[in-house]
């Protein structure tokens, strides 16, 4: 291991480096004038895997964005692990926050700052520089490598879902590799064993013909945007209760180990959230533990709601239609096409009668469960140990990786999520970063996994 | 008047190019980029003013936008009237519901559609082609006149109220004449007896202290847009009740004709009102009839919400920050300044307890009414009655007029309401405007009323 050591160590500079240069693309998937900067994001990634010295590293081309594929097949009777990533980035709103340009890249107090840094390039790099250090060291990798970048996880992952259920055999495989996840702290190495999937849907509410002004129509005028907050109001209380019949009974009970993990909240994440999130208290269902709340109940939020006029100054119309993003994180036992018709029954049900509504399903996954005895999941904890000088913690995440359930499905592999992030990345939000000591981390962590998985 | 009516027939398509013009300046004035063309539209009027040989007619500077100034008092012993009206327009989105371009004045079955065709150049337009008739055919005009045009009117009034507070003297006056209200329809006269007042208002939400992803924290992190929604719910009912302590206790009781005329709806209004909107039933508050909603009853209306994200596509955002404009219309007994005071009151105690709110009141006006039996109204009366062939009727409005409560209180003069636009002028909507037949019947109205008012 000095060997793989002192090349990580001689060639840190570079590496951050080459992450930067992909930092600065804005592969942003979900806007249209950002298609061309998407597909060099995706040239970007197919070049690392042919300097790594991949036999194939080529884009796919998709109905959207195209996926980059790589594989290195040259370790007979080794299993085969397929790596997992995304190249593109959420979008930057509100731009004003941030302090430093969110696609110039910049190191501050040993973190990388910038869009897409924690939320996945930084992730995908360092399995590309991981892979490299192996490659050049030992002249070859201890297994075989197949991999797989989307462009589309921020969008809903549309293309690699149509990809994977219609092209499952050249990703046939003994285990997926997941790196898109966060752990607790630097100090405390992680797995995670759970996911939550989800809905994320658009209620789209129709009152009068026109905008209307409210001098004039105002106290017989039906008002759509009013209507949406009853809707919205009534599908969920003050008190983080979902109103949504027959959603709870769906359920699964928690093991006692998870009950007491939640409880007893041994490495004190609690007071870590509160901190993060700059709050008094924590908000929501508050006879459940807080962990158990983010990563094993279901939640319901709205992003967003448009319509009627949000500009300077004052504007008195009553809208036609108003429109609300609204999203559920569902535990892994809820199917997500039955909680979107429970929740359609449901909108339609709460809303006032003087106005229609239409509920539409904008995308979709469903959660994940993996056990922690399969084989990866061991060598991943043993890569883990090695690096950190602790056992990891195992956890259950709040947030939902839909490829995981994917992969569980169709590829009926375990899947190691073994991501490097920390809790406080800004994930989504302004000033998005990544530490660079879980970067470098993270490649040591990589090359020992991969050689763990040749045992 | 034969010489007036053939004064208004031979120079017909003059004076609708004359609006034209003036519609084809976008004096928006509540977006700052625009603020040139507010100041054009200004000089327009002056221009306008200068032509019907206004001995002074000029610009009056403000905080914001100009006011424009014009009086001829060459007849003593007659008395003097106060004409207002405003030069400002409200903004035009959505844009792409309009058939044709907001500023490109189009004639379509003998109504031309523009923004501001009917609020309020159109009405304003009118009178000075009144004024022009009257001054070519008789070389004088029958009474003083001052003419005072603002440019903020969609955008609070703050100008105008300074002006007429601080510097009440040179608008003394016998009778104030405002043209900015509408009729049931072409067939029937009308003159408005009350406004109702407004409130608008902001309601900021706060959370935690930047976005989050509701992945990682849904479940436990506050959402300033659900505690809107909540709010929003609160105040108001799906029935139309307005839930703020001390709020009806304000209301008079209206007059026993009143009562009769909302009941019985002698001009068929509701039905003429549902179809405008386009709705299977009218909604708000059942128990009382619909006339009595739009006119006399406090309403609360929600006219947009922002925070977090409305793009295309799904981003999963939990924002730091959500904010509601919302605007209450009030019956002329309620004092803005006390309904103000309620309105925060219930906000703050309605608000689910893990987010902070601040409520800001962005403007305010006062309602109206005023007694049909004073001279002016009276002479307004017969004017219709003469050019439409049967008496007005007498309406209370829904909408509010600050500027009607201002001349109420600062001036202490009778404010004669007479205007000339229709239910379906689309005001502060797409596709807005004026009837033809009305701009024309209310030129011969306005030179008839200023007649005789000199009697």
């Amino acid at each position: 291991m000095t060997q793989l050591e002192s090349y990580i160590t001689e060639h840190k500079d570079r590496f951050l480096e080459d992450l930067k240069g992909w930092l600065r693309i804005p592969s942003i998937s979900t806007l249209p004038e950002h298609t061309g900067d998407v597909h060099q994001a995706a040239a970007y990634a197919v070049d690392q895997l042919k300097a790594v010295g991949f036999e194939r590293a080529e884009l796919i081309s998709t109905a959207g964005h195209p996926l980059v594929y790589g594989e290195w097949l040259q370790a007979p009777g080794k299993p085969t692990i397929l790596v997992y990533g995304h190249y593109d980035v959420q979008p930057v709103d509100p731009i004003e926050l941030w302090t430093t340009p969110p696609f110039e890249p910049t190191v501050r107090n040993e973190n990388i700052y910038a869009r897409g840094a924690a939320d996945d390039k930084g992730q995908v790099m360092l399995i590309f520089k991981a892979l490299e250090a192996l490659m050049n060291v030992e002249g070859k990798l201890p297994v075989n490598v197949k991999v797989l970048i989307e462009g589309e996880e921020e969008a809903g992952g549309e293309s690699i879902e149509h990809y994977i259920r219609t092209t499952p055999e050249p990703l046939k495989c003994d285990a997926a590799f997941i790196c898109d996840t966060h752990v607790p702290s630097k100090e405390i190495p992680a797995l995670i064993y759970g996911l939550r999937g989800i809905i994320y849907t658009e209620v789209e509410v129709y009152g009068a013909q026109q905008d209307l002004h409210s001098g004039t129509y105002g106290g017989i005028a039906p008002n759509p945007l009013h209507a949406l907050a009853i809707i919205i109001s009534r599908l969920k209380d003050a008190d983080g209760h979902i109103h949504i019949p027959g959603l709870y009974e769906k359920l699964n009970k928690p093991t006692h180990a998870e009950k007491s993990f939640w409880q007893h909240d041994p490495l004190h994440m609690n007071e870590a959230l509160r901190e993060e999130m700059g709050v008094a208290q924590l908000s929501g269902e508050l006879e459940y533990p807080p962990l158990e709340r983010i990563s094993a109940r279901p939640t319901l939020e709205v992003h967003g709601i448009s319509g009627g006029f949000i500009g300077e100054g004052a504007k008195t119309v009553i809208p036609a239609v108003a429109k609300a993003k609204i999203s559920m994180r569902l535990p892994a036992e809820f199917k997500p096409d039955e909680i979107f018709a429970l929740f359609e029954q449901a909108v339609k049900e709460l809303a006032p009668s003087d106005v229609t509504v239409k509920v539409t399903n904008l995308h979709s996954g469903e959660g994940v469960l993996v056990s922690p005895d399969t084989l990866p999941m061991k060598a991943a904890a043993a890569a883990l140990t090695e690096v950190y000088g602790k056992e990891p913690v195992f956890l259950r995440e709040g947030g939902s990786i839909p490829i995981a359930a994917l992969f569980n499905e169709i590829l009926q592999v375990p899947v190691v999520l073994m991501g490097f992030g920390l809790p406080d990345d800004n994930l989504h939000a302004p000033n998005e970063k990544y530490s660079l000591s879980q970067f470098y981390n993270g490649i040591r962590t990589v090359t020992r996994f991969l050689q763990k998985m040749a045992l």
